[in-house]
């Protein structure tokens, strides 16, 4: 390591995300990607944008364009939503603003592998909380964390989708310190706890246009909470980047939050794809956690997960294997199309028999 | 503020960009665009990117076809390269990543003023070096700095531009140190010192696509160094967001280091413009500082200087004032079209008579 490097740089364990292979023949389930393309408007309006030749403008510092619609699609106002350039950095941002060093943060042990990282970045000092046998949240575990909480829902990679009530009690008993419930999936479970925005001062909801979306390649994430919150971060913001969302993006992100109907549907499709997965992999000799995602966490019965996902890797198919105690037996399968999914399930019937 | 913000967002003080108004027929001259749009090159290749429907995928979170392009263009290696999401971003994580907090660090007193922002956020202590009375460089006052050096060439919001010798004598003389040149404005310049990469492991030379290359709405920005503090930026950048860089604007600015020939024709009419404008100005009774970047810092001679900014405001034209010690008596203006520039001095000339 270079002897330039600050403290910081040193400490640091950089998160390592999904291979992207750029074989354009692969069937990549390893990022939880979307299968489908975004709604026709994005284009449109991402074509507009285009055409009237201003990529020499700086875009809106506020993002003000986007965080109105997003406010619009959800009963909120502008001052409830905060943008940043994918939900990534919008987490990095928020640990910043709200997690304190020397103030011990808990989330779940079996959660978003950037969580420890980001701790690390900022010296702010963690406690992995143990989840249930069955990858449940053992709720009272986050009571009264003494610096604050994070914690995925859906969680990934385990799939499995927390009931709001569940969230609640776990912000009812943490009033002195922020909560943040990182709903990278929620579009493909229940309800979202921003419906409790209005009574928790110290929710934050985080979401992004990545997954139920399907604009992973534009980098929007945002955060929604009690506007004193999202004045917080964009303090934070604002003292590291004027600009995070490029005209471009601000334009196709916008439209995504106005095509409801095509939403709707690409969603269902997903979700319907999901559940016959499901039954086809459990067929097959899968152990499968219930998924409210767009992904399913399952366990190999009769074959090592390792070696299977290597063997995938083989034969063109990507899925993702987090060589992690307590869930080095499981592989994180995406939802991909129909036709992808009965491809794997071919490759499996091979492999596996 | 809120109870629930961080040490961190309570103690940061937000950079406060340039006005962003969005009135379609006003002359915007304090942001430092490019009055020409991009290459057609450049719309081309987003346009190719919109048509592949890729959207829906994450990009390269290596920004590889990026890197690369620009290497070509510098005669480097894409590991001499790191690309960040505008150059305020690379900067932030050159502070993150080079500096120290308890080691000071030093930047000219007129200077960029998002420096003591992120010294501010990251807790790392300055000095703020005075310029000359010509503000031109005290260069022995940057030598053996504790904790490193940061500096504009050309400088901002001067416009003037220190030769490369001075650039080296502060290299030679810090060698322990890293020394960040920040170079948004160099294309309208001299020499780069990028050609010091080789002799200097402690150079970052930081470089943006908002101004040369027209490229303000699209975000991307640059750091050139040994492939040593190129990997530390990697690690910061790895550790807080994985991908930075969307699909159409790594498309967009790939495109632009394509198309020498227009990159060229573009700098040089902003250069004649510039001339003329100086010439122009001094004529109406200004003193302007001998400007080597787009934009030109001027003291009007018979008026306050932020009077006549708000008297141009009115009639629709935007400069930039910096209510700051030593340059209240000015103004920053970037350099339009000919036009642009046509309907100013007229303006000018009802003001200032």
């Amino acid at each position: 390591m270079s002897r330039f490097l600050s403290t910081v740089a040193r400490r640091t364990e950089p998160y390592v995300p999904g291979e992207q292979l750029n074989q354009p023949d692969i069937i990549k389930l390893n990022t939880n990607e979307n299968p489908y393309p975004p709604s026709p408007k994005v284009l449109e309006a991402i074509q507009a944008e285009l055409n009237g030749n201003t990529l020499q403008r700086y875009p809106s510092p506020t993002v003000d364009p986007l965080r109105h619609a997003i406010a619009e699609t959800y009963g909120l106002t502008k001052d409830h939503v905060f943008v940043g350039n994918g939900s990534d950095e919008v987490l990095a941002f928020s640990f910043m603003a709200f997690f304190e060093p020397g103030k011990t943060i808990k989330f779940p042990e079996i959660s978003y592998s950037f969580y420890p990282v980001y701790s690390k970045l900022f010296n702010i000092s963690f406690e992995k909380v143990p989840l249930n046998a069955d990858f449940t949240l053992p709720k009272k575990q986050f009571y009264n964390s003494p610096g604050g909480v994070i914690l995925p829902n859906p969680n990934a990679p385990t799939s499995i989708y927390a009931e709001l009530d569940v969230i609640e009690d776990i912000l009812r008993n943490n009033q002195d310190q922020v909560v943040i419930i990182d709903e990278a999936y929620i579009d493909f479970a229940g309800p979202s706890a921003m419906k409790l925005i209005d009574r928790y001062p110290n929710l934050l909801v985080i979401q992004t246009t990545s997954k139920s979306r399907a604009l992973a390649g534009l980098r929007v994430g945002f955060a929604l909470g009690q506007p004193e919150l999202i004045a917080g971060l964009t303090r934070i913001k604002d003292s590291f980047n004027s600009y995070t969302i490029d005209r471009l993006a601000m334009a196709g992100a916008t439209a995504a939050f106005v095509d409801h109907a095509y939403f709707s549907e690409s969603i269902n499709k997903v979700i319907r794809t999901r559940e016959s997965t499901v039954h086809t992999l459990e067929e097959l000799g899968f152990e499968v956690l219930p998924s409210d995602a767009n992904f399913v966490f399952v366990k190999p019965l009769h074959k090592d997960a390792k070696v299977l996902y290597q063997q995938l890797k083989n034969r063109g198919i990507l899925v993702r294997h987090f060589d992690q105690a307590d869930i080095r037996e499981y592989l994180r399968i995406s939802i991909g199309t129909d036709e992808q999914m009965n491809t794997l399930f071919e490759v499996l019937k091979q492999l596996t028999k």
